[in-house]
């Protein structure tokens, strides 16, 4: 075969010449004339295909599902848990194919070939891609009310969720372990350059941070740097599964600092999960960072761990899970309000959870003009009320109410926020809530109320979740890289409420502008209103925006140890997006 | 002035055509006729040049000093600390020169233009070779018996620490500040790649190593991560300058594992003198590494804090200044011994300094064969005998004898190991040592012992320090990376000592090797003898020898979770050799 025929193809764009030709040395040219089917449903899958020219057929149980031109993978889903051929392929003219045996390939696969984890990690993005179009294709046609569709979903739903699986863990295993890396940003292949990287010359950075703590922030990565810290006992939907499981996470998380706000973060799992011990710890290691961002600690000992660590240190030390959904959260409230123009200090919000996220995400309503006695929170045991007997943080926001359980307390309220469990909020419930009610479901990935019968069951309905496929995704990526650039940048001693108020006003203000150019992506029917109340967590305007109005309100806060001039401060935001690419 | 007369400048060659394009906007073109001094010496330094073609003649106070001709900087010394000419510069012939202005292009630094930044790293590599190389020159004359050549160097000494100081400063500063950074190693740019780097994906690697802690090392960057952690009591020669000081060090030493194993680091600052509460804190972070090298803390608490913290914790935890010397300078002593045909249970060994490195020393000394009795340590009192009364750590190596002082003990012994102070060793001294003596002067940058000095001193002497700029460098970079790496390949739950001496064996055994393509460098020169009884550190056949030797004695002594064909292992560190490229 000629490596030409390659070149030209799309989804091999990734590789250079060496790995085309590599890619070719591992499999075989395949011609196959016109009506012949070399791909047959329900035969055992041992090789997976590159169709190099021509155009074939796909069908499943003899319809047509799809005709493909040259350019494509066929039959990768050998490469993941299928070992059954799940649909037929027919030339549909003379075709030319590369073949690749599925089992030597995987054999490269294991052994860290480079090319075949590039191969395999291409492969796994396009099979994502596309689990993830079907899926918002499936969704749309059922909104469209097309029950039989409603059935496919459900039965496809498994063998989705088994392929998710299968990939989620080959992409964490590929290649090299996990999901970070260490690089140096300095010269230092040579001996030359170790000599000033390391002793001797190394010394003269220690004595000036010796006598000028502050100077940490000039010549160690201190400045840029987050420490992603937990002890693993609420880790995302999965509970206590303890330090070492939740490193996956932790290591997720610090990708999501460097992909949206160039912020270097390492992870610690921290395998303790007495309180006080948790914070002697985080506080001992601090002085490494400039900031530190809590994970999947659980409640109540969280709210107690990030007062007594902000306490004890000079640095920013941020639970996200409380802070993160309720800064966006906050931001989508404000300008849904805005819409349906009622007061924030005359509505009534019922919240359904009041662990880490629903707790703390209630206290910051209530910072931004939530009067307390209009705001009901409820969990597994129904309305926190008055005399209920938590004794413990609850207590705190317990109102004096006869209501009792989450129907009687949505009627007639202006807005529901759910961080609880999928389906709790019945459409008779939404049904009782006031004109033009607001609905934040974020339970994820099933909501509190799915989002198409939510939208049947009220016209008048502004509605948030945490999914990516249905307007106003409340997503905490759009609030805690930037919050956390602004802080660093300014050498913040703490993130304070006026800092969250700052992000807030600043992520309601920017999904008021409209889309252009300088967002990152297109969409030109995105404008502000009941379908688009908040920014998109992948707007490249977050980073200038919220982080300048974090790192502005620091200063006015007197919690900056460092001044910045804002429009010199924007620019190098600027660079930032600009290096990002 | 036309770019191409810039593309084939070699000190250019980092530059690509844009950032050439940038440069050339920098500054301006400036023609000189022949015989023109365009730099006087003692004038004011607001620019440096690039010589873009011609001929010059470097001139200081009236004397010839170099000729130089096109693709060299000029004047540089300006963007360091020195704002006066220090030599003159005429034109041989007409030539063509850029001129920078020094203030506008360290403007471009501080604004972390990668441009500038770039070429200032550039200029900071010139010049630290060009002064080490100047060190070398000047060294092996003044060994040729140049007495006016020592008062040269001496006086000029603090003028180059001076330069090297300010470098290393701005070494540090520029670009992003520090050494470090993280890269994500799988793909994140899209929601898709998101969907399972972070949720809901990432659940199932958690899950998996909720059930199984083994998966960790499949799952995540643990299995290739090493903790670099102190308190900062003992930082290089620096002593005890608290955590945040020691910070540069730590990430230095992280970016020395990174350089020569592959092995991501990160670097972690304690806040904690107490030594259980220091171990708390590193047991607790464990479980986010493959590995914890311990680094800079002082004596005697870190012999109790190393062996506590494995008492309690599954991965190996290494102290490397205890361990690091020792290892090698084993490996010295065993070949130094076969050089000069003696029994190492038959050798007398003085230890001057018995802090962490030269305590552990003497004790792995003893555990390679030196008999207790022939081992002496001295300190700043002097002999450590037995009932000096130290009660401490020392009287596990206190001896009976009537010995009381360095020059008294050192008398007809064998081996003389300097981990102490410079200059402690006199030539009276090493005269009076038996034949063939071996002397290691490991105090750095100035040893036990001037190596020239020795070297006069006497003929028979075999003789390793710390430098590289003298034969045989003792330098724990060529253990510990290599030691961690084979430890973390195959799952190690400790650093034993039957591992360390494989290393030691290992590294004796490559010194017998003859130098080879493989080696990274060529020095056809260097063949084993008493000026070769050490590898290189920068010998990339360290990787392959030293790595193996430790996994495969893991697996004899019971202590790797992993078994690894040790054919299949060496494949895999030839391929980290050739990605290192």
């Amino acid at each position: 075969m000629d490596i030409k025929n390659l070149t030209c193809l799309e989804p091999l764009a990734m590789l250079n010449h060496n790995e085309l030709e590599q890619l070719m040395s591992l499999g075989q040219e395949v011609s196959v004339p016109r009506g012949e089917v070399f791909i047959e449903e329900g035969a055992k899958a041992e090789s997976f295909f590159i169709l190099v020219s021509g155009r074939v057929e796909v069908k499943k149980k003899g319809n047509h599902i799809a005709e493909l031109v040259a350019g494509v993978f066929l039959g990768e889903m050998a490469l993941f848990n299928k070992n059954v051929r799940v649909s037929e392929v027919i030339a549909l003219e003379p075709v030319i194919l590369l073949e690749i045996p599925t089992e030597e390939f995987w054999l490269h696969v294991l052994n860290q070939d480079p090319l075949a984890v590039k191969v395999m990690e291409s492969l796994g993005q396009i099979m994502t891609e596309r689990l993830q179009q079907q899926d918002a294709d499936l969704f749309s046609r059922i909104a469209e009310n097309d029950p039989n569709l409603a059935d496919l979903a459900t039965m496809l739903e498994p063998v989705k969720r088994q392929l998710m699986a299968d990939w989620a863990l080959k992409y964490h295993a590929i290649g090299r372990p996990g999901k970070l890396a260490i690089t140096a940003t300095k010269p230092s292949g040579s001996a030359a350059d170790l000599s000033v990287a390391y002793s001797p010359g190394v010394s003269e950075p220690c004595l000036a941070i010796e006598k000028d703590a502050e100077c940490a922030y000039d010549y160690t990565a201190k400045g840029q740097l987050v420490g992603v810290i937990t002890n693993g006992t609420a880790v995302l939907g999965l509970g206590n599964i303890g330090a070492l499981a939740a490193k996956p996470v932790m290591e997720g998380k610090a990708i999501l600092f460097k992909q949206f706000a160039d912020i270097d973060a390492f992870d610690i799992e921290v395998d303790e999960t007495d309180p006080d011990r948790f914070i002697d710890i985080v506080c001992a290691v601090a002085p490494t960072f400039g900031g530190i961002n809590l994970e999947d600690i659980r409640a109540p000992e969280c709210f107690y761990i990030e007062r007594k660590c902000n306490e004890r240190s000079d640095i920013p030390i941020f639970h996200d899970d409380q802070h993160g959904t309720a800064i966006i959260a906050g931001a989508a409230l404000l300008n849904a309000l805005e819409l349906v123009d009622k007061r924030i200090n005359e509505i009534r919000v019922v919240f359904s959870g009041a662990g880490a996220a629903g707790f703390s995400c209630a206290k910051y309503f209530i910072s931004l003009g939530v009067l307390p006695e209009n705001l009901i929170l409820t969990d597994v045991k129904g309305v926190v009320y008055k005399g209920r007997g938590d004794n413990n943080y609850l207590d705190e926001l317990a109102i004096d109410t006869e209501l009792r359980t989450l129907a009687e307390a949505i009627e007639g309220a202006d807005v529901f926020m759910g961080a609880s469990v999928p389906g709790i909020l019945k459409p008779d419930m939404l049904k009782s809530m006031k004109q033009d009610p607001i609905v934040f479901a974020m339970a994820n990935p099933v909501p509190e109320i799915d989002y198409p019968v939510a939208m049947r069951t009220r016209a008048d309905l502004i509605m948030g979740t945490g999914r990516s496929d249905y307007p106003n995704q409340i997503n905490n990526v759009s609030a805690f890289p930037y919050i956390f650039r602004g802080a660093l940048d300014i050498h913040a001693t703490c993130i304070n409420e006026e800092m969250k108020h700052a992000a807030t006003k600043a992520l309601a203000a920017l999904a008021h502008e409209p889309i252009s150019e300088e967002c990152g992506f297109e969409d030109k029917k995105l404008s502000f209103g009941r379908k688009y109340i908040i920014p998109k967590p992948f707007d490249r305007r977050l980073l200038l925006n919220v982080s300048s109005a974090v790192a502005c309100s620091a200063m006015d806060t007197g919690v900056a140890r460092k001044k910045l001039d804002m429009d010199e401060y924007k620019q190098q935001l600027e660079l930032i997006l600009k290096l990002k690419g």
